[in-house]
């Protein structure tokens, strides 16, 4: 098994996890073509479902990712990226997580649990 | 925003993290079937697409995850839950998390980081 399947799914879900703080900080996916650039730039690289492209990741806002270390599932179909988190937020809302709602599981409440980190506003829109 | 949106997409990818270590165990996928059950009875399950059903995690080896907490994702479209993993190990071939290959991003190279918690056979082959 040399990296992720690819053929098996043209898109593999990837898990970004900070390196110091061990928090997750988003998922989002990885085409091959974005594999690559990862594992060659040093920074991750995503495919953007929506826009139908790659990402590269902190491109506008400067928040890049760095790759720490790479890992992939017994399936071949999940990945892990251990990041230092350039900017101290992975999401685009500001916040350091983008897994930033808690469920209490018996009353179904969402609450906003995320530390703002900047605002959007201020990074997007320079 | 309620929960995640299963009418965005019917199955969700949810992240399993290991509650006292913060390791990332495995990454499978959730319908809203899966999703409400997983709150109903305070144990993690799945969809399994490999069989089309909802996939009772550790009904067969013993080794349930137990919520401790739950988080969607600023779109709603990704799912992390923090467990208590019975028997020590989520991956069926036995090691502590599924995500135990390492990829040196300069040379390629794949290596079995895994710890070993269970034999497979003993397991599942009872």
């Amino acid at each position: 098994m040399n990296g992720p399947d690819f053929l098996k799914s043209e898109l593999i879900p990837v898990i970004a996890q900070d390196n110091d703080t061990s928090d997750v900080l988003m998922l989002a996916y990885m085409s091959k073509e974005a594999w690559e650039e990862t594992l060659r730039s040093g920074r991750v690289v995503y495919f953007s479902r929506s826009r139908q492209k790659l990402w590269r990741k902190g491109e506008q806002s400067g928040h890049v990712q760095e790759v720490k270390s790479i890992y992939f599932d017994c399936d071949a179909d999940a990945i892990l990226i251990k990041v230092k988190q350039i900017g101290g937020a992975a999401c685009h809302q500001g916040y350091r997580s983008c897994l930033f709602r808690k469920v209490d599981p018996e009353s179904g409440v969402v609450e906003n649990v995320g530390e703002r980190v900047f605002d959007p506003d201020d990074v997007y829109r320079k």
